[in-house]
């Protein structure tokens, strides 16, 4: 579109990034038009987001009395699906920032519309990749990765003429990188919540700290860059500033580095191919950073990420499992129902049980979803199954 | 090309980089195929060379009888100019691996030609960018670099839209990295030839321990990548790992990594646009990288590194008597009439004297590097000037 503006509906904007996707919009009004807006939570702030930003059409959820209240500030606005607003025409790139499965419905829209799709929702590609990238090929649906792993290697990715021999996904290790294993069974909500370099969402914090995310980060990469899962390797970086690294077939490797700041792989995501000067975006200070570190990944205290490798290798209906079943657990963690190491505990039995369905269709994908809901929640619960 | 058999002139074929050129064509031999051979020194080897890849047009200089007996199993190939073998209708990429000065002439004869130009020769770029980088826009000729920095640049660059903010050339530091003014009067030849991290030539190796190396690297990644001097940083990395880095307008920084091998920038010349694989070339160990670490050089204990950005920054005929008392001061380190400390000193009082010309042309520059010999052979001798 060259100096044009792009139309960008946002999914999830009162969210952690559907707020930066904002932020990126204030500081650069010349390049971007919010035209839709949709929320499932906070309608609040929604309200002032619609206020600011003056879209064409809005989603929300109504569930409280203060929401209803917020709810008569939106009564101009044109009320519209999640799925109506992601494959809108007036939308040239539609963000979707909303977290878990609630994002699955509303990308696939998107890509079967042959949007370009700035993805920060991991579940879609974790539950449903082979059918999300099946459909972007026969759309011509972009898809624009946000988490900043993707973003890296997608920027070293750029204007290479071959396909990548390996990428190193880099992980920070979460605040829990040294503990032993009988230190992380005393781990407590507030540490798990304290993440040592990023500022992120409460799901995708304890994701990290048990490197769950990773492992899902491993899985979107397979769809994403079309790569077998041998060929992807994680690798603690605990300085989170090579966000991931590429190799190529002749041994030359490509890192993105900046310092974690979610705003910089999302404006890439808008901005692609291009890229724009934004003041509020950091620049690294050289004369600070005077070591980057890396070490091997230790599975026997972080079996979360082993779990999720496994299951994406797998395939069929296992990763939407793992999703649900984690989703869930991280809840019961966060409600001080289970212990942080009973996250991949349970987890892994509720893979165990599940029967799995090969190149399953999107109501599989959703039906296996629920049983893993409902297993994991039986499983905590001590039901005889 | 796509998958033809590129044609290569190798201009310097006997030197460290003209015999690592060799080594990829040995290793690829159905991508490369040589057309034309050159050196100056060691006929013996070029004769072997000749034996093995059998070009058709050769160029030598005989000084010895050894060379003499040498030259005579050369006899049935065609004896052509450094300059003609530089702009040959045969070649489709021209190899610059010719040291020092004598490098000039040839790669202006094939940036003229309109030669896809792999360049080794820092003297070129450093004693005359202004003119070569012009004359490639007129001629379409392209400049494949193939110092590991500016190749790590190039990397970088490689898909990018905008032009780069910033450019950062890491530099291993050297072996006296860690040495006092005091210990670095102290310095030994031989201590001088041990580089921590990388095998090179003689000249350029005494350039790397003293940072002169870097301060012309600096001066080319300038014309290479028409960066102003104050976007183009340097940073000292020990492990030579990362091989240079690029900063873009939205604060994203891109990093090239390897071993450090010049096999993979040669080849990456050569290859461009595309990949290839190559088994001997070394992929990383990420077992074995525990840390990568940065450190701000030091102009007080190496002052080369200033002097030559500076020459670079004035411009005109500096760069060239930077260049041309550099090559005469290391020689004569390496003869023990100077001492390791001296070569900055002789060299900065040969810049303090010369009258520089703005915009020169290359007789004017050729005039300028011949002064610079003269008057710092005189300086050495201590001759009233």
């Amino acid at each position: 579109m060259g100096d044009s503006v792009k139309r960008l509906v946002v999914l999830g904007s009162t969210g952690s990034i559907g707020q930066q996707t904002l932020d990126i919009v204030r500081a650069l009004p010349h390049r971007f038009h919010v035209v839709g807006l949709a929320a499932g939570e906070n309608i609040g702030l929604l309200a002032e987001q619609v206020k600011e930003f003056n879209p064409e059409f809005v989603y929300y959820v109504t569930v409280s009395n203060e929401d209803k209240k917020a709810q008569t500030r939106l009564t101009n606005y044109e009320f519209l699906s999640l799925e109506d607003i992601a494959c809108h025409p007036q939308a040239d790139i539609v963000v979707i920032a909303t977290s878990g499965k609630a994002g699955l419905s509303p990308t696939l829209a998107a890509v079967k519309a042959g949007k370009s799709v700035a993805l920060a929702n991991k579940e879609s590609l974790v539950m449903a990749g082979e059918i999300i990238t099946s459909e972007a090929k026969i759309s011509g649906a972009q898809i624009l990765p946000i988490d900043s792993e993707h973003s890296a290697i997608w920027q070293c990715l750029s204007g290479e003429v071959q396909k990548a021999a390996q990428v190193v996904l880099t992980a920070s290790g979460g605040p829990f990188r040294d503990y032993s294993l009988t230190q992380l069974k005393e781990v407590t909500v507030e540490q798990a919540l304290k993440h040592p370099s990023w500022q992120m969402g409460r799901k995708v914090t304890i994701d990290s700290a048990t490197l769950m995310n990773k492992g899902l980060e491993v899985i979107e990469a397979h769809w994403l860059f079309n790569m077998p899962f041998d060929n992807i390797r994680v690798l603690i970086h605990p300085q989170s500033i090579i966000h991931s690294m590429v190799e190529f077939i002749d041994g030359s490797v490509k890192a993105q580095l900046s310092y974690p700041d979610m705003r910089l792989p999302i404006q890439y995501a808008l901005s692609h191919p291009d890229r724009l000067p934004n003041p509020q975006l950091p620049r690294i200070n050289w004369s600070n950073i005077n070591s980057l570190t890396f070490e091997q990944p230790d599975l026997d205290r972080f079996p979360c990420l082993g779990l999720a490798i496994e299951a994406g290798k797998k395939g069929g209906t296992y990763p939407a499992v793992l999703c649900a079943a984690d989703e869930v657990a991280v809840e019961l963690f966060l409600s001080r129902r289970i212990r942080f190491v009973d996250i991949a505990g349970f987890v892994e039995r509720t893979l165990e049980q599940h029967q799995t369905i090969a190149h399953p269709t999107i109501e599989e994908i959703i039906a296996a979803d629920a049983w893993s809901r409902d297993r994991i929640f039986k499983l905590v619960n001590g039901d005889n199954l």
